[in-house]
């Protein structure tokens, strides 16, 4: 099986190419690896044959020449993040959307040339930003979408496209709305939901960390462990299983900035906490009010998606998987 | 004010040209109708000043050309129907969707010349098609989309992204869900819901009608009077009411295609209704399986928005306006 990630270099991309080195994902054999993004992934953590590729998805003719790879398995995990999609309006609608459009329309060429017998798997990382307040207490798997930002605007329309795509059968896709995903190793990033990582991993190295909402914010969370086990879960199931609805809520913890911050205290004491610094920052509180805060997620662990169970074990998985690495 | 109908040798488009010359619509002033259609539009119901325009939506080309005219107010309501889209894959996206967002690239760029004063207001006809099965008894405001349909795919994509416009303040858009228009006058056309006009309207016309479903089916109809008023209604309301949630699913009546048969029966007697001929066909029969058959409307209703109360009612109405035209 050839396996193409589009995104590979970025956090998640890597999480995952570690885990398909090295955990049983059930996914069979793997033959290659095409490791695609804007700069070179790291291809450290594959022992098998890989490729890296480095190219822009939101040119046509670039999504041409991945699709011309034929990959039996696709993992679409790029996008620019919701911060720069919402400062840079036309470049998130061309990354975020047109790009992916191309790619699926070359993808069903493929499945036309071949006669039908070409039908990619595709796992699609959107967003819970695909919901807009006002929420439920929890939101339910029958919830509408109603994004608040263009970035949740354009995962929606990718889940859309990717239901179509799939329900005509040119494609075998899902996609995954994965919760923020917490704690994030490595540097801050330009997505909105930067600080709720930042809170955690700064104070645990050393560095103050900027709190731009207010502690009573309650957001859900999945560590970056839970983030690949998603995907490879996601690429082993029989997807016929979701029937028409192939869009799917990731479970998750849901806990307010405060019991982040107690879960902090617990396990590294009052003076990692007291590098917190509070400081509210209106164009992150603005975005930030209308996401999501609690789920019912009934229907993605009936299929057997697994997370943590409290932000506790969010922090210890950051310290297992990752701390050493930053220390190192 | 300057108006532009995309789609205005519809039906729908040519009961509102009507609708906007005798009715009071609260809308203000219009000086000019611009007439955008494949074919010419007939401007016969309208005494102002008018421009028939042809072209393509699917080319982006023509798209820039009508947001060159910067009208101030726009009914898009040009599509490629449901079966149709369905049958011709391609087409269906590049007519229903792509040439949707080109439009609106090229009126967001219009915006940005104006420096931000140029904020054309939008009414947009989306459909129930967004939905799909299983539902609950009556679809809430807040029930998901899961078109089962490419064309339902393509109005819940136009939807997310006027809601993102608006958002950003490019534009001043509304999309309405028009329940199954009924009873169409004139011919049968592609849409998979073509029947639940033609087993009144033929029988009527002293002509028999093929149903291709059972009599059990349960469908969301509204007549093409409601049709127009939806769309004035949305034209004048303060869109600001909405917040972040622009598509509203419009009021209508909820009966099955037994108590519609028996409304034409109780108007028109058994002789008329002797017409129509039971004959299963598989394709509609599996489209219309995933279709909406009940709502809660509770939005559109609290924003004024009218339909009938009963089917006879529309059949009435399809008498009154349409029937004396057919047989004239």
């Amino acid at each position: 099986m050839r396996v193409l990630i589009m995104g590979a270099a970025g956090m998640v991309g890597q999480k995952l190419l570690s885990r398909l080195e090295n955990a049983d994902t059930g996914l069979g054999n793997i033959s290659r690896i095409y490791l695609h993004d804007m700069v070179p992934a790291n291809t450290a953590s594959w022992s098998g044959e890989s490729e890296v590729l480095v190219g822009n998805i939101a040119e046509a003719a670039e999504m041409q020449k991945l699709a011309d790879l034929k990959p039996d398995l696709i993992f679409h995990l790029a996008s620019i993040v919701s911060g720069e999609a919402e400062l840079e309006f036309v470049k998130g609608w061309q990354v975020n959307m047109a790009g992916s459009w191309a790619f699926l329309e070359a993808l069903r060429q493929h499945h036309e040339d071949s006669g039908g017998s070409y039908v990619p798997k595709m796992v699609f990382t959107s967003s819970i930003a695909v919901f807009g307040a006002p929420f439920p207490d929890k939101i339910s798997d029958e919830f509408l979408c109603a994004p608040q930002t263009s970035y949740g605007a354009q995962k929606a329309i990718i889940e859309l496209l990717i239901s179509d795509y799939s329900r005509k059968g040119y494609m075998d896709g899902i996609s995954i709305r994965l919760p923020t995903i917490c704690v994030r190793p490595g540097k801050p990033n330009l997505a909105a939901s930067s600080f709720f990582s930042g809170i955690i991993r700064e104070p645990l190295n050393g560095v103050e960390a900027i709190l731009p909402v207010k502690d009573d914010v309650r957001h859900w969370h999945a560590s970056p462990r839970s983030a690949a086990g998603f995907l490879t879960h996601a690429a082993s199931m029989d997807l016929s299983v979701l029937g028409s609805r192939r869009a799917l809520n990731m479970p998750g913890v849901s806990c307010t900035v405060a019991e982040q911050i107690e879960a902090l205290r617990k396990l590294a004491g009052n003076d990692v906490v007291s590098l917190i610094k509070p400081q509210l920052d209106d164009h992150i509180v603005k975005i930030v009010a209308g996401w999501p805060r609690n789920f019912d997620t009934q229907r993605s662990v009936q299929f057997g998606f697994k997370s943590e169970s409290s932000f506790e074990e969010i922090i210890k998985i950051y310290l297992e998987d990752d701390l050493p690495k930053a220390s190192a």
